[in-house]
């Protein structure tokens, strides 16, 4: 295995493994005693590679993304004489990684943790960064802590077994990515498309790696987000208050927050991007239009984490590649919605 | 209301104000919405003391120091929108710092907490070093974090209605920080007895600022617990094990286990100071003897987080004043725990 690139986040430093398999990882942290914690899906899709390790296997989906699955994983960690040494190691998408992330740093206050993404979106998204947490009724992330992980480790033949709808989730952060902050990553996406990625596996460890970079380079500045990062929120305002009310995976919630983000952008900052990044999430296979209840989208931006008693932090574009964080006042942002929806 | 001290704990820093009052905490924090947790014994005794104050009141007991209770607590702060500006401040002894200051680091990832310690207690020990969390089962503090609070008041006032036990469970650990690092404090403390500090304010603030910075020097030195804070455990894996077992206040358990310990230094280091320490601890109204079963407290000591696969991190006395960390073979401590028990 190719040594490991590090990544510093104020005085935590991340290994990242961009091309090693499940079976690299005794050879990792040698002498520490690993438990892997997968879902289901994972786990029946990739039986073999988890021989020889300690696992635990849970239920797979989001709504297991709560309290009473940490509540469990507590006890089996206690029944299994789980030690301050013990490393914890989430092997799956975001669900996984968000709920081993927050066991590890709650469990004896805090043991180390590394994740193994299974999906694209976990691989430049979800697993970057160190937020971790858990769902509280109709509240995404509620409860959590911000904790960098130990090591990263990608295993790019997991993403062989990827259905294409969870392609186009992976494909909507890193069109996000592209539209704050990478116009060359932008145009390199136009030129291609979902096909040409799945099929070309240099090609797309390239661009999982300019996205695990980019992540990290944004995370590095302001790992309390305050600043730089609330830009990595573009599209997610409105997209987790959709994701929570409809039937949608993550990056079609996100496409159509960059979408109904960008029309804002277009009235309020002058911005002309806005067929292009439609262009764009359509040929990666993401939807740019849906009726939703402007109503329902309000109540749930009422608890969003980014929102003050009456404004909320919106981030906007003011060309592709270049974002900003502005607050906009609740009122106006319910006027915005109500002609849009 | 003075100038507060500040302690700096990594990056960040706690303001410490060693004489206020609840009433000072609005001009503490202008503009910050605060909302104040206690429990009953402490909101029945100081009642009007928390009017003006969004507070929550939760049932007394250490029963309660569980997750259920943080959960209800999520349920309560997202009814009451609280969001990432809010200050929440705990207000009573060890329980409710350490369950407010797992609130407060889990909730929106992270808001500010205070403290307004309301024993002994938790004014020398409790409140200070940033540890918090629930007990699981049988294990105490098995789940939490490690987080420094924004603030601590002391209101002195408030001792005032505190019985007797309590101001023994504070005494405990004051007796504890003299005998692993300040022996001149073990001096004045001989010299001197409950009554006399419960009579003379000054002598007792002057009493409690000196365990203030002694602990959070020992903190400062290393707030991960991998070496100098380590010894703060003087006592207590014997004591927590104990806690758990019998129907002892932590003062009382903790008691035991220092002289449990200083029986293990006689041994093991040929410590001369038992026979003093004995007499400090009964000065203040604590036990030296119990009867125990070395079976039982085994069984608890088999998950203290201190303990390894086959061995345990035990603090001994080389003298009084003078601390060391030694890990010490769980055979050997089950050895000498049976011809102790």
């Amino acid at each position: 295995m190719a040594r490991p690139h590090t990544f510093q986040i104020g005085q935590q430093r991340t290994l990242f493994f961009p091309n090693g398999s499940l079976s690299d990882l005794s050879s990792i942290l040698p002498g520490r005693r690993l438990i892997l914690i997968t879902d289901q899906h994972v786990y029946r899709k990739h039986r073999s590679a988890f021989s020889g390790f300690d696992t635990i296997v849970l239920r797979a989906g989001e709504q297991y993304k709560v309290q009473a699955t940490i509540d469990s994983l507590v006890e089996r960690l206690i029944r299994m004489e789980a030690d301050r040494k013990t490393v914890l190691v989430g092997v799956g998408g975001g669900v996984v990684t968000d709920l081993v992330g927050y066991l590890a740093a709650i469990y004896l206050r805090g043991v180390d943790v590394g994740f193994v993404p299974t999906t694209l979106l976990a691989m430049v998204d979800a697993s970057i960064g160190g937020k971790n947490g858990v769902d509280v009724g109709a509240f995404k992330n509620l409860v959590g802590t911000t904790r960098q992980p130990l090591f990263l480790l990608h295993d790019l033949s997991l993403l062989s077994t990827l259905p294409t709808r969870e392609w186009s989730n992976g494909f909507a952060e890193i069109i996000k990515h592209a539209a704050i902050g990478d116009e060359g990553m932008f145009r390199e996406l136009l030129k291609s498309d979902l096909k040409v990625y799945r099929n070309d596996p240099v090609k797309l460890r390239r661009l999982i790696a300019r996205n695990v970079r980019y992540k990290f380079s944004v995370v590095q500045q302001d790992v309390a987000e305050n600043g730089e990062r609330k830009k990595l929120n573009f599209g997610h305002t409105l997209g987790h208050a959709l994701e929570m009310q409809y039937e949608l995976s993550h990056g079609e919630a996100i496409s159509l927050g960059m979408v109904f983000a960008a029309h804002l952008s277009e009235k309020m900052n002058a911005f002309t991007g806005l067929s292009s990044l439609c262009a764009l999430l359509i040929k990666y296979g993401l939807p740019v239009e849906a009726g939703f209840s402007a109503a329902k989208v309000l109540q749930s931006l009422k608890m969003d984490k980014k929102r003050s008693a009456h404004s909320i932090d919106f981030v906007l574009l003011k060309r592709i590649g270049k974002a900003e964080v502005r607050t906009i006042p609740i009122v106006d942002l319910q006027r915005f919605l109500k002609s849009y929806a």
